[in-house]
């Protein structure tokens, strides 16, 4: 990546060059903001859902930030051109802003964006994931925080577990993983999750797939609910719908991939496919 | 600060150069510990217990400092000598590292050592301060982690409250203030919160203080028993013991700094002074 340009603030800079002076919040408070999309083609698929979303998190944590949406979509376009990277990762980070005293917000935000390659694979999708529960609550949970103490800490643990993602519950009760969503299939309901979590845009493309005869929804359930559950999946940015097919060493679904599943997969695949034929005046 | 020293990972660099890659783990995912310490008159107080905590959090958060203790205290003597700041605070930060990914830790975590300047008045003391509640529990609240997403958040309240700092309590179990330990005296009893706290270097000084007959003590006790107290003080490295004068709009001890306070915190002076006579090896 070291030939690639990063933006900071109002600028694009060489990627070994883009640095922040230890006096920024995120190094001395861990206070900032991010978003996460991707291009598939050079296109930025669903870009105005996580932009919403991105302002939405800055207006939460009292963050201003520097370009207003026409504006940060020229630089997000400005940024696949320069790179010229087909399919990438997008990250836009908000912090707090270099802080005199260490604490106190500054007006003025530091604003980064770093593109990475991407490629979304079929394989991962047939191999499906395994998951290990952890007892946690993500706090400010709405907000897309750069709060990611608790997962980066107890990684070892899905290490030594040979899981793949870390599921969290608190007190029993179903939430999310660190950086994606669940979705429990049982008869002809979908379920995900409602309360106290980070509402994800393939989330919420997903409940938008009201086809199949299903009743795709936001409910709460429990992780015996889920021990019940005919097929169980996650929805990521990254990874687009992805079946589970482990929980804490216990095959879901026999440690098949399911129908409803594969279904989905393809339902979204088509939403995406049809966000980038209409390319959203990303047509570079 | 300008022509001051920030010490990072292995140099010295003056103040306004010391910068890190936006790739750094507390950048991306507010990642890192910290310590932070006093010098009065060049000697940085009781060290050897704010290192101990350091290590302790480091360790928690699976990183690994670049320094061991022997080598870490001749640092810090290097940066108040090179810095020359009589009274000072000195912050010992800890990140995840540089990432590649922007989530798997790495190996080699960033370390830095910022001073600056910190006069403890006697005005702060005589004013008091008054506190507002929240309703919040601080995750992994043994480990003096970077994260302060919720003080930062809810700051605009204390100031709209003209009030000083917020007092977390989890459902009406008090906690601690975002940065400092919180004691309450009522009758012969002195005592402190005990669970899901960090518990402070000046906190423990306080608790070592088993003199006047009185009984200082770690135990819980809610907001209705704070409502009763006698006396109310908080115990931080930057004010040693502030008098809580006021709590929700509600003044403690009619407004007035109460006895006990007074005296503890004259004998949390003598331990200071005490400190400082011994320099523990820091005579420069």
């Amino acid at each position: 990546m070291e030939n690639k340009y990063i933006f900071v603030n109002d600028q694009f800079i060489h990627h070994a060059e883009a640095k922040l002076h230890v006096s920024d919040l995120s190094i001395q408070r861990g206070y900032g903001i991010f978003d996460f999309l991707k291009t598939i083609d050079f296109h930025p698929v669903f870009i105005d859902d996580y932009l919403d979303r991105f302002y939405r998190s800055a207006k939460e944590m009292n963050l201003a930030p520097p370009h207003e949406r026409t504006e940060l979509k020229s630089l997000v376009k400005q940024l696949i051109e320069k790179n010229h990277i087909a399919n990438s990762g997008i990250k836009l980070i908000l912090t707090g802003g270099f802080s005199e005293d260490g604490f106190t917000l500054n007006e003025k935000p530091n604003f980064m964006m770093v593109q990475s390659p991407l490629n979304i694979s079929d394989t991962i999708f047939e191999k499906g994931l395994k998951l290990i529960t952890n007892n946690f609550q993500r706090q400010v949970p709405s907000v897309k925080t750069i709060d990611y103490l608790q997962a980066i800490r107890t990684w070892p643990q899905v290490i030594s577990c040979q899981a793949d993602d870390i599921l969290y519950h608190k007190d029993g009760a179903v939430r999310e993983c660190p950086r994606a969503n669940l979705f429990m299939v049982k008869g002809h309901e979908v379920l995900t999750p409602k309360t106290d979590i980070l509402k994800g845009i393939t989330r919420s493309k997903v409940l938008s797939l009201n086809e199949m005869g299903l009743n795709i929804a936001e409910r709460d359930f429990s992780l015996e609910d889920l021990k019940t559950a005919d097929e169980v999946f996650i929805t990521v940015t990254t990874k687009n719908i992805c079946p589970v097919l482990q929980i804490d060493g216990k095959p879901v679904n026999n440690g098949n991939i399911g129908k409803i599943t594969r279904n989905l997969s393809n339902l979204l695949q088509q939403l995406i496919s049809k966000d980038i034929e209409n390319k959203n005046g990303f047509n570079i």
